[in-house]
């Protein structure tokens, strides 16, 4: 069963992703939080309050352990995360006097929010590369028809000539900007880590000392704990959508030229099932369908800002059902404007003005 | 890979709905989409269009017929949509004189916006019924606990007692509302059927007529083409939302009497990786992820009203990307709030007033 | 000062609707909630809970009573409702014996949520009548410009050609569902009348009298109270998008066709301060522009859906904030598209196929 | 006619900001793009385009002009923007050979988004103060009440104790990172000066000359022309409602805690027109509608990015409708902020653990 059009058996080839898709699938996820644990144990022996023998012991088992899923699925029926269930079974694989040392200290928020920086970490430079090789891309189309005239349209209707350059600048320049916000963004991603109220306190005087640790050995920033605090995810989730929306305005701009037949020229446009003749510009419209979805996601992840207490159990569901996807939504909109740019054969008019 | 929550191994066990997601899936898509092309070379048969020993063989090798996945993924890769592959397809299966029978007359949004209205009407039944077993639920909590006084909160403050069947009340009208509302709906989905460009062209004087035959095959409402005309897949979007919105009310109000610690007594809560003397109001929470999740879909499908001329590529794409997760949004509140009131064993004060 | 698009100063000249605007207005809302003070306490005098003297005197006073605007105001400041100070006022106008018995066994909710109520039973028929209105206008261009040719384009690329009267029923036909929407739910709506906890406990068994009395009064719609119940309110605003949804696809199509400058021609685009030769489509424009905010806006109306409790306060103010808008961008919708199809002067091409 | 809430004569009381409504009225409007205008003519005057006395002239009536605004709404009902007429009025109040100098090389968006970046050059330095504030707020009450016990709740469920300063804490950090956002914001806003197509092809080789001084004259940073690219205002719509998300959390942890009735005492909370007994959390709930809001407009925001060509009427138009709402609800959240944190009279327990 693929609901997920990212996912979908046939759709996905539109609108798929694989690069990011296992970065964000369930082996990614569960490897991220086994790593979470391993790292954690780590940490508190170097602080002396784990025995190395035991410490070694339960990183070894964490990093190689895989879950019987069907116990995960229930566990999560019954208590709406995965964690309670994974340490359960991580305790008993690790068994005897080491099962106390497993997750110490830590609580569900940590292992899960953890794992989804872990991801992010390596999703978002994936993100960053693909927009260079589409400045890239604007660069060579640039020096191949940039001095070329072309109408430039205000209000849908004919204005005056500019040149290709211009629209191709008003297409990259804002990809510039999002490759700038995406760099500190990926060195500053941080630790979650505060344990079952956010102030870890079963780790007493040496919890910044294993924060400290646990942050190092993830290669995430050393931040107080952050659970109830999502505007790190509204950050992200924001770029996440300005990629997609930029990208959505080329697609649009490409399919309006492509739609008066002059100023594109491009190769292996789709076919319909009823007209032979078509060239229809099927990766200028996806990108544009995965802006105007980007930007109705966005919504949700900015209502769960309002996550009560020290943790809202419906605000940070709501984050998983939307970021996975506004994640994929971007992942696909780079490879298809990579693709789109790709079948670029001709702008602007080849005649002199 | 499994991005979506709704169809994800393990947070399947809380936001999970087998049965829509069956009905969401590749294989009922195909099936419908095939059920489409057998039924249309019947109806054309019986108009006088294609021959009958032609049009049977046709429609029985659509109704066997199993498409190579791969090749449909690289159609829709190529055309935005998988139909022009599955036709060729279907074709070749067909093969010599038959072959140009197949799809005669039809479109890609012929069939793939009939098969999404042969699997609504799969679907809507199903919600209906869930519907039905919550309101008969509330009513059974009605007899037991309706008459005992429970506070009632205005502004979040504790304002006057109320009667529980006061509270229940509130939960439930909206719900027969929806039911109200879903009657029609289901015995009104309409068959799409408009040709290449919407007016049946191909078909000449027969198309009046084999539209009327196609319909009825299919079970469906014969109605004129409506393929850029999206204000019924807004409606179904408002209805599914207005569902999800007044579970998750009660979602609320339950998680906000469990907190309070009175007036409300839930067996089976979940537990908490860190404090074992949790009993959380998971079921409850999730009720109210879900509301504000299909409030955040139904934006991008009134965006996607704006269908420009005969067929949108970005407005179609977009609903694609929105309405199987609101359909799995929905299913799925509707089994936990099943699940949530057969939790309560106890609402309002078994004190007297 | 006026920041709202819709009343500003100047930016109200494209995107202005005077007539709902004082439906809207606090003027209106004043009266409306004072006729509700006035229906009530003569349908309580009906149902012998108020000496009539005394009822024909508040209800007297009340339909002429002038609030000092700067008391509602800090009144508001303080409770987060008009209605605590507006009856204060009144009770005080009223003076006397007669005082306890204005606003008896009603609560803010009723007077607010009824206000909203009369107000949308004035302004529903207007944009009936509207609609109605534009229905007219397309028939008459059809009835001129039908039997044209028009190149259809599907995934904006020219297909096959159709005729002007097949584009002409893609725009008809939804605002042909929208007024069948618009009749039930305008002779529905229902009085709100509940009291301080939605359960009319002050009036003993009189209540239902009461209700009866007030809603016949009043005009609406004799249901039980359904302050923490807004299906109905979602409802509307649906209808509302649904509407400026459907005239955004007019508005874009005519955008695109003026765009290729062909098929369309119209009379009295806009000017532009720096190029004299241009004749943009503004009207069409700001139809799009309407229809991606209602899009957005019903997010809101559905999060505000769960609506904790008797009374949210959050989810209450939320609506304020997001309905009135609703009901103007669906008003001036309808203007400007009576004005765009009025400007259109030719459709489709002149010449044979 | 008042319809916004924001500006509404006694919904304002609750939702009012008066000194963001200001910079954001009609006359602060017509100031701004009149201060363009004049500083235009100087720089032209600079870069030795227009005489000196001509400029001076320019300039001056510039400053003191006062448009008829009956004029400027027909403009803006005919051309969709208010600057051709503004532009016309003004060159007939200069009159005579001064007449052709004024908006020189300059078009529409160039007056409207300068406009508005002018504006926001006011208005964001008193958010950042407000949130400077509420900061300082916060460190009181974390010096008063910090090492208080308070009951930490994790999914709606009385969890474990914590200390009042760790709610604090997570309350303020997301405070302090909007502070840092703001920062580099404000002294970043950029002029918008293209010319009709964008390329300032009126201004010949004195271009970037011009535009150079004309930034410095207005004290806005000198960039490219970005009419249609608006990540910019995404970024600044993303931290509006960042702010506004991370005081509704405030907000609803501070009615949860009322609702509780320990925890938190409050002077000043709102009446109720039926019971004279509660004190509602009524600037707390609204913080949580206010974020709720902002949520819902900044996928409107996102939206608008697919602005098509070199201007798109219906993506800036949907701007105008979202962005001062989105302002003023940021700037009405902080106020309320800072009322609700000042009526803070305890947080925590006084007793021991």
């Amino acid at each position: 069963m693929s609901i997920s059009a990212f996912t979908h058996p046939f759709l996905s080839g539109l609108l798929g992703d694989a690069e990011t898709a296992q970065h964000l699938g369930v082996e990614a996820d569960i490897a991220a939080m086994l790593r979470f644990e391993a790292a954690l144990v780590m940490a508190e022996m170097k602080a002396g309050l784990v025995p190395e023998e035991i410490a070694r012991k339960i990183a070894a088992i964490s990093l190689s352990f895989e879950p019987p899923m069907q116990a995960l699925r229930e566990g999560v029926a019954k208590d709406g995360i995965v964690v309670a269930t994974l340490v359960k079974q991580l305790k008993a694989a690790v068994g005897g006097e080491a099962a106390p040392f497993v997750h110490m200290g830590a609580t569900s928020q940590d292992v899960i929010d953890t794992s989804l920086m872990l991801r992010l970490r390596s999703i978002l430079p994936i993100f960053r590369s693909r927009l260079t090789t589409i400045i890239s891309q604007l660069d060579d189309l640039d020096a191949r028809f940039g001095e070329r005239p072309l109408m430039g349209f205000t209000r849908m209707q004919a204005a005056i000539p500019i040149k290709v350059q211009n629209r191709i600048a008003a297409w990259q320049t804002p990809l510039k900007h999002s490759v700038r916000r995406l760099t500190p963004l990926e060195s500053e991603l941080p630790l979650q880590f505060g344990g079952a109220a956010g102030n870890l306190d079963q780790l007493g005087d040496k919890a910044a000392e294993v924060r400290r640790c646990l942050a190092q050995e993830l290669g995430l920033g050393d931040e107080p704990q952050w659970h109830s605090q999502r505007d790190l995810i509204a950050e992200i989730a924001n770029l996440l959508s300005v990629i997609t929306g930029s990208l959505g305005k080329i697609g649009q701009d490409c399919a309006l030229m492509a739609q008066m037949g002059k100023d594109i020229a491009m190769a292996g446009g789709g076919g319909s099932s009823a007209m032979a003749h078509k060239q229809n510009p099927v990766a200028a419209e996806a990108l544009v369908a995965l802006a105007r979805f980007n930007a109705v996601q966005i919504s949700g992840i900015h209502q769960s800002l309002v996550h009560e207490q020290e943790r809202s159990g419906a605000a940070w569901t709501l984050e998983w059902l939307l970021l996975p996807n506004m994640l994929m939504a971007c992942g696909a909109s780079l490879l298809l404007a990579q693709k789109l740019l790709g079948q670029i054969t001709s702008l602007g008019s080849d005649k002199p003005d």
